[in-house]
């Protein structure tokens, strides 16, 4: 048994990272910092957890060290708080802070300086499909953004066989941003939209690109959804292109990877892949189709578990040389 | 041409009196009123309004005497606004200041004494089924809660017939709060919830005891819909009674009213009352089943329509004597 | 008064017809025809309308010679039923039938010869923002799919400015299929869904190329709502553009038109279009953003007005020399 | 490892069976019947269980003898099939079939004979909380419908302190049914819905008065959600009754019960149970309230785990002296 705690524990990704450790067999969950909730218990900000937990939560100076921190608290406070951080033979963190490695880049992206522009090359990349090898040694992880994540898994294998222009439409559900309580975000509002947030351009962009090479065009679209990412990416052949050859490159890439399911049905409603039943899993699933010079490739993935909190534990499984799997089980609920 | 003006048009139940008034063919809307959006235009907060009125917010000190003024603010400013406001022929209010008759049942249902104890005789209840005739005359009209006004026009027929105690099982959709903003009404909060916010006592009940003199405990529970209250109301007769007694109770009382359809068929989604397809419209669909000496009630309305704005603009056409579906003709969507 | 029937009369479109011309001002609503459903009461189908009508549903050989007849019927039912209708001065189709100009065009889209290839120059499209002069005079109206018609409007004042290849995300609600009930479309399989059922390739593709003289590549996403359809196009300018240029165009392809609404805001939940505002409306909202040398154009509607029985009622209302917006005024909901 | 089949595998309760098994660190799922796809994966009727099993559906004549058979059939199936089963030494029947101990009230509840009554005897409740020393030694079980399990939950500690008469508010997620895909359940007519079902009177009222001694009045309404179950319980106490009594006979009746937790919360969205957060979780939330005389008492759970193939798997650990919690130790998603 190992030592977990999570400094920013009581936001959606930090409830996650705590269902996700109590239920892991070689984890025990030492403490879960916040300073909003310090001394209350954390079954009062994550119901479902009732009964599961006892513990309470834990201000954030008062974090011991542990053999892995989680860090789940708002872009820019990862770089704030890392000279103050409890020590840990893993760090992982789950904010935008350290995922992009240039801080030109980074600084074009979020209009700011890189707060920590000197600790970006000490953090691998959380994204053990397309970088196990260096998460096997890593002392310091940054998870990739949900919608990041799904484009990347989705685009990668295709990446040597396309145009570089790729456009990317993403849906998020409403729990991607972290439980924003403003009116935009009141039930009322949000019901039933269709919410286009990013028409031309979103932070994600330059993490795909990073990943994969391609200059990608991603617009954003909030859904009715709660949990949920999909991406549709449109993509131009460099060659001519068949189905075969597009199932034959997501195959090479991702057989044997415990949480790529590349979906390639002919029919039934779940035929592509549709965040719908994977609320909960860490699963990514990938399809695609090819048609009339096009390749169209699709992705989805819970944005809170593989697209986040799940990836965090992921990266610590690999990290540990333990089964990719452990404490990451759940297949998702149908129907939901 | 009457003018007629608004004081608290932000809100929901403002954002719809401002639809129905554009519509009304006998009504110019002169002015509507916010502190908070003063010099904005009205469509930025109800977009759906765009194209369809070029006004601004004005500010609250700023509204004209008019023909007929409509409160939308909420509970205790209507009272505190009484002495402040611009002379008009007819005053609608839609908080529940003036609701109740008898100031010590404010006082024990809201806790605190009643703001204008002496202005509660000047105020007709703004429910033409139960009193239509006070209302033609009427200066002040005080229109009743939205789960009041279901669960009184479910009830008041079957007042004669039934024991006094009475139990109400209440669901509002997501708009009901006016709009709250705050965690718990965020979108992944609320979205598919059945929360229970009113287990044993709601204050609507006074309201329905005052108009029925029935006894009644009401539990609430938000449902995961944006409008709608339905109410589910179980009586013990006071003999025995048929599905044609009751059937006869509500054509006796509802036969005629533009707005209460008894529904009564033997099969299909809709057989009873179901708010999903009011959505818009100030219909108020009333229902019933009799079985093993027990009759169980049910109403379902549009909460910002039929409880709210619709209901107002009903009492305006009354107490001008036009036809009183004037402006309020919409039937609901199907599906949606 | 005109006297209008409907061919269809049991579909959610037919739901919609029915309850714009109970509305309209200038129409009798003479007979609706449904075979399954003949002589029962059209409130039995559309529980919406009860209290509104008592007309029960007609054989659809029993439909008498009238003003207008509109179709609501399958496709491939309208060119069918062609020979046999009831004489009628305007024949308004909303079948796919006589969309296409070009019967080669039908036939490699469809799969099947066109079924009254002949016929097809007799109708004209039922789209008046692009070409309302043929509307005033003609007798036969295709009304375009709802698709179709958020592209083309998206799309047709930017087609003389942007590169012919367009790609077009388009996401539909469930009640866009005419209501299927089979097992997919089941509210277990569907809720919550981001279902995508065109990832390349949709048959509405057809017809946007007709109107635009763009080549466009569409994916078609079924969402969780019940109504609305959204289309985010994205589009390469020609040579640099830029938003003032943008909105240049749509002003004035859109100034003057009473249902289509530029929507350019800079901030607000509904800044760009989203078909939540819209239900039960005519409108037809475009927005659009300029970034890096892409343009993104988004529009939406509700699929059973503006992309269904309300552009039927629009044409009639041209056809007519009626205001156009006669029996249509309705501004949709919100919240909603 | 023992050896567990299913008979009715294809169903949403048949697919949760899959799913619990699968994941059962002492079973081994070793056929699931299902005539209508025999021979196809399993995941093509699960999609969410794809790279979890490579198993296909067996037809129900080759079920093989096995330790443990869980029968997921339609109601009246489960007892015609009673004589060709396979061996096992367990068997768990999810149909209502056996729920009932007294035949003449099945013929009053179902309108028919009961079709074995001589082997009803054979079964003990699938129900641990209430009768767990039976199940200990069972070798038929019989679960309770899902509705009864909240309701006898929430009523049984109560039944000693209450008048007998007792009035249930029953709502239930769309995902009841079993998955019916007809008219009346696709999702444009569901979607948003409050469709009250059973106004006076429900079938499950049987179970509840059977293990509790009380006489209920159910009414039930189908809402919005897929999956969940809530009850709302009015009570009448027969002496005077305060929080601190009832909260006591919570404890005394739930203390150390592995999924039954007594929600007692002063504030927050979830301070009374609600499904959604229970979504597939195995846990029954219980809460409560006492007013003027009236205690109101509330449980939730979802349908297809705790009240149903959780439940058959909780029966299962019991029977096997295995921990309870074995399999069953998801604690539901926030927010979801």
């Amino acid at each position: 048994m190992i030592r977990a705690s999570i400094v920013g524990g009581s936001g959606y990704i930090g409830g996650e990272l705590i269902r996700l450790l109590l239920g892991h067999p070689r984890v025990e969950l030492h403490q879960v910092g916040s300073d909003r909730l310090r001394g209350k218990r954390i079954d009062s900000a994550h119901p479902n957890l009732r009964g599961h937990t006892d513990l309470t939560f834990t201000g954030r100076a008062d974090i011991d060290a542990c053999d892995v921190l989680f860090l789940a608290v708002p872009h820019r406070t990862s770089a704030a708080l890392l000279p103050t951080l409890p020590d840990a033979d893993l760090l992982v963190d789950l904010s935008a802070d350290f995922r992009l490695r240039d801080p030109d880049t980074y600084q074009r992206v979020y209009g700011v300086p890189h707060p920590a522009a000197g600790r970006i090359a000490d953090f691998a990349a959380g994204l053990p499909e397309l970088g196990r090898d260096a998460l096997r040694t890593a002392t310091r992880v940054a998870v990739p953004g949900c919608m990041a994540t799904a484009a990347i898994l989705a685009l990668a294998p295709l990446a040597p066989l396309v145009e570089p222009e790729v456009t990317v439409d993403a849906r998020t559900g409403s729990s991607g941003s972290g439980g924003s309580d403003g009116f935009a975000d009141s039930h009322p509002q949000r019901s039933g939209a269709l919410r286009v947030f990013a028409p031309a351009g979103h932070r994600h962009e330059a993490e795909i690109a990073q990943a994969t090479g391609l200059s990608v065009r991603m617009t954003g679209t909030g859904v009715a959804a709660v949990r949920g990412v999909q991406v549709v990416c449109h993509a131009t052949p460099r060659a001519p292109l068949s189905e075969v050859d597009v199932r034959r490159a997501y195959r090479a890439a991702y057989d044997g990877e415990p949480f790529v399911r590349v979906v390639a049905h002919r029919r039934g409603a779940f035929r592509y892949p549709d965040p719908k039943i994977l609320l909960g899993s860490n699963h990514c699933d990938v399809g695609f189709a090819v048609a009339d010079g096009r390749v169209t490739a699709i992705a989805a993935l819970d944005n809170l578990v593989k697209g986040g909190a799940g990836a965090a534990v992921q990266c610590l499984n690999v990290r540990r040389g333990w089964p990719e799997t452990l404490g990451l089980e759940f297949p998702g609920l149908h129907p939901c």
